[in-house]
């Protein structure tokens, strides 16, 4: 998701596009890391002001904050929509979208007085560090985990399915042997205790009382305790190759087609075919040397290669 | 298991065959995605039956589901009994016995009254996605996990032997040393007791109330949580072989006995032998072409693949 | 630890030693496995024996059959000192002291009556499934695992250093900072909470009241849960190096001393030194050839490897 | 951090240095472990002191003890400041500060009485264990675990960032729907929360009563289950790359400019030039063999390499 400016755009325009949309420049960065301070801060103020003792006493100067950084986010998402030449694009867009959210529940209290509850919605704007992460340093580094993560998604998927028929099975299991005094009420209640169980959460708000019951709740937490090892070997091993072959250049060799040489390799390991366009292959100087010469004892240096 | 179909079938029988038995037709894709929901769908129906609120309120609608879903798991049985030659053999089978299994109980209503319990075993049926996953592409990913799995299986044999005899131990440990008052009333109880801690579940429905049996499970919970980096460690590295030996071919190379190459290799890395019997080897031209010269400076280019 | 039988001893003693000793023949597999199964029936009688109902019903056939297994562990302690020359060093080494110590309790209790609840150490025999193991084919995954655990014991030592340390230090916080009402009544206590949460065991006995408890706490338990990456990183790369060198020999090449052969390998993979004892280098012949012809074409293959 | 001695420093001066500051020779080691043995006293003396029957009992004689540890530590650090040319530096790295603030509070306590409490703060000179352990063999351990940790702190710091907005956005939704009857009284109180449930500790304290409450736990609690393997993967990839690296000399090829040769190899494995300036190059002594006799079989030999 990139968003252009308009091409005919004034210099404010341009100057305001590159400090918000982009991350190159000081001022930019500085505005990113002045975004970041504003959002946590507007979370920490709503997180205290829905803590009782914090409220009945700075409750006012909690509303007062709230109202500020609603303008702040205002005007922001107003120069957002005057420097793009396509505003609706940018609107539709997630981080669009989670921007008006974040100021609507605020100007809601105007004409709906109820509406003050939903103001806990802007903490979504949480999510934007996320983009400015990834507009800083952090592309490659996350590049290479949705590397990682795509590879091992249908291993992962068929761990969730795995968990899941488990979950199922030791649900209507438990609820079948327990009684409902225990907690055991329901299948759904019984697959909320399998899944407290098998993910070594366990609350203890439910818990087995029969012997049965207890035998196989130590079955179902020795799984539990186990193959969360499958998912974590699965992705250790995705996140070596990505490392890996983040270092190997994608393209062939000319010589016999081999894929896996080091990004600066010179030669290609299999055949001996110079790789490197930048520079001369040294081999080729000793040959015509040798052209010159009649062949002598140096033409084994050539061939070590 | 794979199921044939009679020899001398007519074109519907053949035609449902393919649509059931197989996945690679967009009928046989359709029928399967068809089968999951159907399933998923009467798995929601059971569950949501068994909470109370809800079976009080939708109990007769929940009641005329469970019999659709019954008469369209018989149909669905009825059809693959009879697209096959030998349908005992199916039936024999694990999938044969749950689809059996999954429809039995709410036709047992009619005749034994209080057999309605049992159609929890219905729930069984979710284990079929399994076998429409295995249908269709996961049967890589689920290979490469079960291959290593296949490796590790020693080693995690011998982790849940460690994991018993340490349970074993602790729990004749804290039988000895803590009172039944605390919940620790017979070694196994105290099992039960030292597989929520070692697992890191911890309910908290049995704690140790002594000093000595609390320095004990901290031990035990220290040993609980760094022992899973074995199995873990163990499966990482078992994977990650599985994914580089997938990506070797299994022959070996004709030259000199080599069986490690990459699958697309042309050359065998140690001896130099021409792998690809597709194509033909480049320098076998040169060399032809060496036989009609005099040996020249151009010898050097073969030699130095 | 290998005992050795009498040099002159008559026939029955060497075949009892060969049964009991060693385990690469029918017989003694099978004393083998007829001790593990004997080990873990008499293990679970005397777990069934501390369930109060259980020994109320079948108190008097557990005393039978406890008495039935002290004889027969004692029978086997006998021919096992029958056999060997110089049995005191068995009986010294660890297993001899837990077979000894495995059948004293019972016998005790003709002479003191209150000595019953030390048949408790009888568990202590199934430490013996690990000897049996080791003589079984576990032997190479266990080096394996062992061999990477020596690799990473440092680091693990550094792993409970630390975590020793942070719980200390999170102990001495929490008792300053909570009441004792809370149940942080002294620092070994708050220690024992901190590792409670640390290992995300949580049982709940012991919970943080105060909001700045909670905040460190909170603090406490994202270490505890982030902190295990590393030893099971260290971990998993030890196993894979132990993997991996397990596929390579330790035997240099005489040729150039590198010492990454894989241990199927013909050539050496850095100069070309021909590694195989058993069989000929093919290029030797080759070079014969070439000696009787005139150097030709064909000396290209022999180079090329 | 290394400290210097005074230049023209005496002899008792220059071996008080060497004892205290460095561990390579018998009285240093000796120093170190009597200094690990101190600390670790200490501790046992203020935990045991913090339980209320062992400190009714013994009050007296963890007095004692504390004075005279205290007497020691404050007889080591001025050892420390004597050995030291410029001891302000010393005392204002880390260790020094902790080593005073170590001995301040029982001095505390001759003027001004409530200070004893204070002295919980001597907890920290465990961490000079650090210290010594860096001092002595731990080194080369460490500094693979703080490689493979400064290489993936960006993944990391994506994994606590991506936990913190999980954690944020899952407590404000359940402030919303559970009531604070359950323990949800305010969005902090329902971050601990899930904080406990994410980290899979769950102590319980706070649990979801309802039904959607329960099945968004659900949710979250299986994020928490399998998001671990994220770092995980990530440590466990980044140790082995230490590891492998480790193995690999950092210089160049001063043929080809290949830097990934192994430290212990001879040939440049991908140009084949010789690497070990301690020894000749074998083919060199052929070479001019080669030269001497006319170009013959043996020629073979070194093209191989």
């Amino acid at each position: 998701m990139s968003f252009h400016l308009t091409p005919g755009a004034e210099g404010l325009r341009t100057r305001l596009f590159h400090i918000i949309f982009e991350s190159d420049t000081p001022g930019s960065k500085a505005f990113d890391i002045a975004l970041i301070i504003a959002i946590l801060t507007s979370v920490a103020v709503i997180l205290l002001d829905s803590v009782e003792s914090y409220s009945d006493r700075f409750g006012h100067i909690f509303f007062y904050v709230e109202w500020m950084f609603t303008l702040l986010f205002t005007v922001e998402l107003a120069v957002r929509i005057y420097c793009l030449e396509r505003p609706t694009i940018y609107l539709k867009s997630f981080y669009g979208v989670v921007d008006v959210i974040a100021i609507i529940p605020t100007w809601l209290v105007l004409l709906v007085p109820g509406a003050h509850g939903l103001v806990i919605v802007r903490l979504l704007r949480v999510l934007r560090i996320f983009r400015i992460l990834r507009l800083m340093e952090f592309v490659g580094e996350a590049r290479l985990l949705l590397d990682a993560l795509k590879r091992s998604l249908r291993q992962i998927l068929l761990f969730f399915c795995s968990i899941f028929m488990v979950v199922t099975l030791f649900a209507a299991l438990m609820y079948t042997i327990e009684s409902p005094e225990a907690g055991f009420t329901s299948i759904p209640m019984s697959m909320y205790w399998a899944i407290v169980s098998m993910t070594t959460v366990g609350y203890g708000d439910i818990v087995p009382a029969t012997s049965v019951g207890k035998a196989i709740t130590m079955i179902l937490m020795l799984m539990g305790y186990s193959i969360i090892a499958v998912p974590t070997g699965v992705f250790s091993a995705q996140v070596l190759r990505s490392i890996r072959e983040d270092r190997y250049s994608e393209e062939a060799c000319p010589g016999c087609g081999h894929d896996r040489h080091e990004k600066r390799a010179h030669y290609c390991l299999r055949c001996g075919t110079w790789l490197d366009e930048e520079s001369e292959d040294p081999r080729k100087k000793e040959e015509k040397k040798d052209d010159d010469q009649q062949k002598g004892g140096d033409q084994n240096t050539s061939q070590d290669s």
